[in-house]
């Protein structure tokens, strides 16, 4: 294939990630395979979001509907980024109120070596048979739709795995940082062992892209993500990298992060709602961004929503490498039209 | 009193608000009357904080109890951000589990109008006394230790009449805002009138400075604050200037919003530890600044608290107008050891 006749088929989102020109700008939404839909709510009434994804036939199904139903420019694999903890031995399941949560969170410096060697291949099978799935769901229905798949990142996961459960503050995660320091590293590097294979073995299942969540990184200051965070999640994406596709580093709240996350890696930066989308690529420089509406925004007005994505799109200024979404995952609740309506307002744009 | 007799005899803490030299860098923290002292956990065991507030002489003592133990260069009056409430009408009170809660939020418009026109002098009496006998108590044993009074800001009171308790995303808060942007702006007016007016009569009831807590406002993008919040918050402060007393203004996860949180107005701004004190002084401008080390820090060995507390004097430079404090209140279960060695690096700090 030449050159010219391979980026002519680029699909806009590949092209977007590798900051190439693109006729419009690639939109697709955190949380678009979820829980805004009748579909996955009538599935979620059934069975909960771990035995979803132990069924790679549904996990196709889910994944694939944002796409036939909005007209996105991406598929992303349905997940949970605790996955990975089931074979870990953190025991993770459902609690009767309060959803998913890490049954053995780690306490002591000695949980971090109790926890189980992990062979992401074989133990976390059923997960890459969904994105294999998936892909083959979208080659026969949307052959131009790239497929994202995706991990949550060592900090994230570190934190979850000390919380017990999403802590907005990290308080627990920090101490143990803290007064831990071998230890902290000793599970970081687990993690990122564990997280690289995973991401490495979704592009050989069919992934096109691979987004890494670091959701929770934001509770840090920039020395403790410079010493705790940074060499970990360098190493993941370096890991991953090593699949060929291009790779999303995602945070929220992170401002004043930035700079750093993109030098642990990431051919596109993804920010949220709190920095404006031109501040945030100054910060993040020679790098595709993705971001950055509110998602709160979904629930305003057909004016004031059409005013939001248009401000999003000026600050963007057509330079090439910008994926239009959220700036964190869809919402329960948010009005499907108004998704539609994005889509449309993001496409319509020239 | 001429100028010279004045600023020597002026309390460090109140030269730092008006940005004038002081011998050295004066220091409080964000909660240090309450939960982690022993004396306040046995109050707590007998009455809630409600009740705690209710009482003048118990707020007295638990407001004066940090400047004893530590040594601080402030005093704060106990109290809670949420207890404007009371005479609105929301329902304030404590939930058998999960503390205190606003049983009645604002779900609709009409909410709004149904609110109860509130008096503070009147209506708020009890915990103007509470400011009286603190000063009270101030002047007979440590004179010179100026006094703060608090409350909330008026977005973080909005949010929590409309989330009902502590929310990290408001994501309720905003659809409010975004749906019914009348009955937003004429909550906000209320709350902003009521404020102002609480926070004169504090001044007048006894307190040298004044703190307006926005804890809640970093969920906010740019645009949001400058449209639904920045106009309200500057009416607080237009309002509580009168007073004459200097006026902090506090927000959390404001890394963006620093130089529109100045425009809003007070002496001194006050920033969490996501930004380095000096970056975050560079955006504020001409004012002081305050804050911002990490409390989850106070869990870490010596040696690394020392690092960090020096790293926060290191990027203030000695450049009048810092006031030493967290970047948030300190957490539960704090160690007192670890106040008490801050606050004197911090003053061994020339």
């Amino acid at each position: 294939m030449t050159g010219i006749a391979h980026s002519r088929r680029e699909p806009a989102f590949l092209a977007a990630c590798r900051r190439r020109p693109t006729d419009r700008t690639p939109v697709w939404f955190m949380r678009q395979a979820g829980r805004y839909t009748p579909e996955y709510r009538a599935a979620r009434a059934r069975r909960n979001v771990l035995a979803i994804c132990r069924r790679p036939k549904l996990v196709a199904q889910i994944s694939l509907q944002p796409v036939e139903r909005l007209g996105v420019d991406a598929a992303i694999v349905f997940a949970d980024v605790r996955l990975p903890f089931e074979p870990l031995g953190l025991g993770l399941a459902y609690a009767e109120q309060g959803g998913l949560k890490v049954w053995h969170p780690i306490r002591r410096p000695t949980d971090v070596d109790k926890l189980k060697r992990v062979d992401p291949a074989r133990d976390l099978a059923h997960l890459l048979e969904g994105v294999r799935q998936t892909k083959a769901g979208l080659t026969a229905r949307f052959p131009d739709t790239p497929l994202i798949g995706s991990a949550g990142a060592p900090f994230t996961l570190a934190s979850y795995a000390i919380e017990g459960a999403a802590s907005g503050t990290c308080n627990a995660t920090k101490r143990f940082m803290y007064e831990h320091p071998e230890a902290w590293h000793a599970l970081m590097d687990k993690l990122a062992a564990l997280l690289g294979s995973f991401l490495t073995l979704q592009a050989a299942a069919g992934a096109d892209a691979l987004q890494l969540f670091d959701s929770s990184v934001g509770c840090l200051g920039c020395d403790d993500y410079r010493e705790y965070v940074l060499p970990h999640s360098k190493r993941v994406i370096e890991l991953a990298a090593t699949a060929g596709v291009p790779i999303i580093h995602f945070g929220t709240d992170t401002a004043t992060l930035l700079e750093l996350m993109a030098q642990a890696g990431g051919d596109v930066i993804g920010v949220d709602w709190r920095i404006p989308l031109d501040a945030a690529w100054a910060r993040v420089g020679d790098r595709a961004i993705q971001g950055n509406l509110d998602p709160s925004a979904l629930h305003a007005p057909p004016p004031e929503l059409e005013r939001r994505v248009q401000d999003v799109l000026r600050r963007a200024h057509g330079r090439p490498g910008h994926i239009f979404n959220l700036g964190h995952g869809i919402q329960p609740g948010t009005p499907v039209k108004s998704l539609k309506a994005v889509v449309d307002l993001v496409h319509a744009h020239r």
